[in-house]
């Protein structure tokens, strides 16, 4: 072990307080701005080189980016806490995330570890309940909140490249740290995949918080049934018309939109496994007496693989004509993000049994945890393992005051003690390569 | 004829001016600071006496208030547009319109006018062959819109109250001259009728541009079939869940409102005569991957009776609740805003084709035109009636570039040098007896 | 007055029996088998001359024909009652109904009367306040019932020709007396019509039995808002599946079916007036556990115009196609019945109320009634009316037990005497030209 | 090898014929009374002792037993087929099916066999490519066909009893064959069970034709993944109204099932695993232009567990009171049938593979198929396992003309072949004690 138990106590002990830190401003996908430069900050001063924007980034391989006023508006608010605006113009477009790289010169293998920051549109709760609320943390930005642990994700990243920092010397080969921005919806990873990031990785590892409602300690190795999605914007326009004089004469998209929701939940289940679909929002219409002549609204599909979330959008593709049809609306489609289904590599089942056998914040490792959901960390597994590299993406278990994505989602914060401990753990038994030398 | 018709002339082509000017600073309901504004501005040197915020209408009988923060950013708007904070304390809470009365100190009939001076949420149309767009009077405040023709009402009704100034030497009785706030959603009218202003009113008149399809010049004396109508807000409260991980769990509130929409445009028509109803919005969810636990719909309702009404009514209650328990959801109603059926008195036939006669605006007058649409001027007309007055709603055809409501529409300025004759011919031949006393 | 009221009361007892005997034996549409043998029965020993089968309609001018199976069943329930096959032959293919002509041989008008023959799809209340059970009529046929009132129809049209054949002498000119078949659905006039049997009348007049609910003996001489109707059925053929195996390989017609029936109730009322829609029927699939990939449902639309009838029929084309392609399903549409709008001569209003006046069972005369329903009576009125005839269509009031097509659907058979003796009396007053001479 | 290879080929070619002869005359579940009656005359002279009618069910534990005139006319087509009258009075009320049992009176395991002998509501294809067609074996009862190869199922259980019968002098212990009526739907299963006839089995065996699309001669050994199931028939009633004259006081029971029907699709997916929903049929309504009263909807939940059926089952009931009130009707759910989920005893595996290792007709042994989808032989399975014996449900391969249920649905006889050796090795092996001991 190249550095005491008691030195990684407080990268956690730090993990935690970032961790809450990062809660209060929490930023949907691609208007991370406060949180890129919070973390530039911490990262400045460390041996890592660090990336941003369109070194980070292909833009336009970036899915379901904001309208240009909502980036504005969150830079706007980056400036107003203090964010300076020449680094907000490094992230001019919305081009947020970092990539943090350590070459310890020593010959060695590459390991990439990839943290997802961005937050998600959902109020936070205020009930008294709810630890953030009670304990002084919650969110202070209106309609956004991490619920779905991504804050964690950050603190622990930033504390596995301390550690790599504090330690260099006694570790082997290059490190690359991927902030990610714009997870949700899977709209962020291929982006940065295609600036070549991941191109000779030898070992990538990523994990999630939460996922598994089991004691805090309790590491699954590898994750499986990552489900394919893909996620659409649609909008129908119609026609309006003053709906107590000449009723007829509308063409009412509102109306549109509602039908497809219900017929798009109503296609068939699938013989060969999982599927999913969802309408999440709709926003039509401009007053209660006019004919609704514009209606959107953002829904996704998913497959147990690839094959089945097709099935879903060749259906969805009928679905919508046929309800634009119906009520004699137009209808257009507009592709906002997606997610490949993948698998882990097996071998870092044994890799981290090995690692984190000692290991005192573990109590439990499972081989393999099904995840029944998408991750477009499946677009960084799938190109890590087709150039020969090994990857996984591990739960760290936690009991949950609420699910992900609802308002009271919160999780034992002894899980990013764990995901601490077991990343810090893994990069030894992979890299550490130095001290074992002259150990043995 | 009290004044000579170059001088009425000077009337119309001033009305035909503010009414450009009104169309480009549209305002919904109760947010008319500037608008209110601007009438203040133009009456303050008359010998009208002005009345403002609570004066004018009683808070508690509006109906569909609009939020806080609208209200609020309106008041924004306006500070920014020089209407001075004083000004607007008067209008606190979205108090807005303006009563002007004017007694000429002699005996005679009291008149009540009024004029609705709100817009509606529509983003005007851009298109080159729109007038309003063209000859650059277009909106500039994004998605409000005059679609209804509230702007002519309201120079109209500023042209009456020169005239009415400019001659009240030659006139007998009491002028009380209405700008009416919140007419779209049947929202303003009752909270005025509360404060007194009708009670003892002996004749009433209010009218509308467009609705019938004519030549300019063409006037409906009576309206008859105003569509009884009530608006409501009604929101569904289910509960989010993670659509990949979890489906089952969420309540889908979106789905209930979607449920809801198609079923309340399925109400079946009635014997007794025309009804209509509208889900004119939705909004609803928070995001792609996320089961909405939140929907909200804006709708109406409308009856050729009251009791038509009544029926929609009592079914859309139905319907609510059964979609709510569809899919598990609760629902809550919000009422907000109404207009009930009324008459107007044929005596009012006799009298505008007497007053008109030789009125070179007017190509033909029709008794009476079937509106098939809702007013809330039928509580004003209700009020004056119930007390022994008589009350007309007149209808001032014109071509129409397209349908009210519509983005692109647009009539004829030629109907309002109609109307602003027509009001002036018959304030002469109703109280015009200081002249036809000496006349004679 | 050519008879005596004893005489006409005669037949008006008559008729109430005949009518309770009808009812006994209801049949649809163009399955009157044992229905125009009575008919036949009772008249063959008359002065008319008796028409069936193809002299009385065109066969392929009728619509909604019913399968082959169903005619041929009926006709083997008929042969049970004792019906006799060579009469059967001449109806064969369910050419059913009658047309019966009686020449005076005297100059004067012709004169036409419809009655209409056929039964509903409807299971007769079996309720002890039903009259029809309580007193021992009731139907004997399970799923058919005379519940709108044809049954009179028929026993008025048979008194009427028995009143002609005593009366024939002091008669002048011509009587055509039409047993129409299947007018529910709008399914046979037209086919009588095309025969010419209405070519040369000068005065036509058909009635019917309540529909206005008031004292029998109330008399409307006129009708008018005949609604423009059309009848489809609309078979939908998708892919069968096991619903548990691979449910995602069927085409499921049955949602198809549903999907298309919600959103034709859904069409959107029209300014210009009354619209109607109605699914009346839909049979779809085979089993618990197969996807259904059949659907058959039978609808209509009517419309207060022609062009209302033709706006709904434009709605429904787009929501069938639309609810196929939503299921991704293959449908039909076949044209079953079709009612025109029309409007009576008012001319009859005074014809009726001259020929009445003094009709002791004629409590008040009505110059008209809108009906606000279809009646294929329509296609006779029109073609009487272009040729230079006068027609009407009365409607002789009573309170109903139960709406029209309801299973306890019951009215006072006072009307039937009301009924009968303004028949006659109208004859009389058009056509009473031998005796009228003689007595003056 | 009790019996020589070629007089098991003969029992093999007799198997196939008889299939071709059952798959002529297919009844639906509870009406095969011609069916039994050919089962019975095939065994009436071997050494079963024949059971029928009530001994071998118990009427009151059936589901969805069909309305008496349907069970009535089925029998009316028996004894035109020349089934005896007082034959069919033993299967009185549709208690159909046959228990033939075989005593060895040596001792010696107690081995039991169920055969399905149902039919689908299905019309049969008349497809020249369709081989029952083509071969002139086609279903001559109109839309009756056995589409889920229960021909060959009964074919398969008299082969292996006709075995029983000429070698019983070789074998050990005791035979139950059971010819279990109704297993669509999961209708008949229960009711033989609760006769007791499976509660001192030692070996239970039962297996289906098809299913797995692969080479006749591929077996499963064991089945996994029976979907838990429950049928229901749910009827909507409102009232009826002309469409025409009082749409408004209709209660459109239509709509309610077609409401039903689509939300019923659109239940949520569960996290937890595979759910199905089918509503299977509707029949609604009377005539065009009457609101309908009624409505029937066939349909079925199933679920990958028991916990998941209950799941849709939970749904399934507040939809159906949603669409209910939705249209202001009532409704009322009637059980029809139920499967539970079940798990074959995994030592049929090895008994399997030890019986057959030299089975010609075998050309691959699987250890488990997933099924999914339902059975009602698991209330077998189930009861015979709490007893302490051994179950299991054996798959003979084949490919399909068309999935089960389909119209053009056949399979390759040579899977019957299979199925008789396959059967009888296995009791051979389990029971043919005589000969083995004799033969060591």
């Amino acid at each position: 072990m190249v550095t005491g138990l008691k030195s990684i106590e407080v990268l956690q002990d730090d993990a935690v307080a970032l961790r809450r830190k990062f809660h209060q401003t929490p930023e949907t996908g691609f208007t991370e701005f406060i949180t890129t430069y919070e973390i530039y900050t911490i990262l400045k001063d460390t041996d890592f080189k660090l990336h941003l924007g369109t070194e980070v980034l292909s833009p336009n391989h970036r899915y379901g980016v904001p309208d240009e006023e909502i980036i504005e508006a969150s830079r706007k608010r980056a400036v107003s806490y203090g964010v300076p605006d020449d680094f907000l113009d490094l992230l001019e477009g919305g081009n947020t995330g970092l990539v943090a790289v350590l070459d310890t010169g020593r010959p060695g293998p590459h390991i990439a570890m990839r943290s997802d920051i961005d937050a998600l549109p959902i109020l936070e709760s205020e009930g008294a309940s709810h630890k953030p609320s009670a304990e002084g943390f919650r969110s202070v930005h209106e309609n956004e909140m991490h619920a779905c642990g991504h804050d964690g994700h950050i603190a622990i990243g930033l504390a596995v490249a301390k550690y790599i920092h504090q330690n260099a010397s006694q570790l082997t080969g290059r490190f690359t740290l991927i902030f990610q921005p714009a997870e949700e919806g899977g709209r962020g990873a291929r982006s940065v995949v295609e600036k070549g990031w991941l191109d000779d990785v030898d070992y990538f590892m990523s994990g999630h918080l939460g996922i598994h409602e089991a004691t805090a300690g309790t590491v699954s190795a590898t994750t499986e049934r990552f489900l394919a999605s893909t996620k659409l914007d649609v909008s129908f326009n119609g026609k309006s018309a003053h709906s107590g004089v000449e009723p007829n004469a509308g063409r009412n998209a509102l109306l549109a939109a509602a039908s497809a929701s219900l017929h798009l939940h109503a296609i068939p289940r699938h013989r060969e496994g999982a599927t999913r679909v969802n309408v999440g929002t709709m926003n039509a219409g401009s007053g209660w007496n006019v004919v609704a002549d514009h209606a959107e609204i953002k829904m996704e599909t998913r497959g147990e693989t690839n094959a089945l979330n097709e099935y879903m959008l060749s259906e969805v593709e009928r679905i919508l004509q046929a309800s634009a049809l119906m009520h004699g609306t137009d209808y257009e489609t507009k592709f906002m993000g997606t997610a490949i289904g993948a698998a882990c590599d097996s071998k870092w089942q044994t890799l981290v049994r090995e690692a984190n056998h000692a290991n005192p914040d573990v109590v439990m490792i499972r081989d393999v945890l099904p995840l029944d959901a998408s991750e477009d960390v499946t677009y960084m597994i799938d190109h890590v393992q087709k150039r020969g590299g090994l990857a996984t993406f591990m739960i760290f278990a936690s009991p949950l005051a609420a699910g992900h994505h609802h308002p009271a989602f919160d999780f034992d914060e002894a899980a990013i003690r764990t995901a601490v401990s077991v990343y810090i753990n893994n990069i030894n038994h992979i890299a550490g390569g130095v001290l074992h030398e002259s150990d043995d």
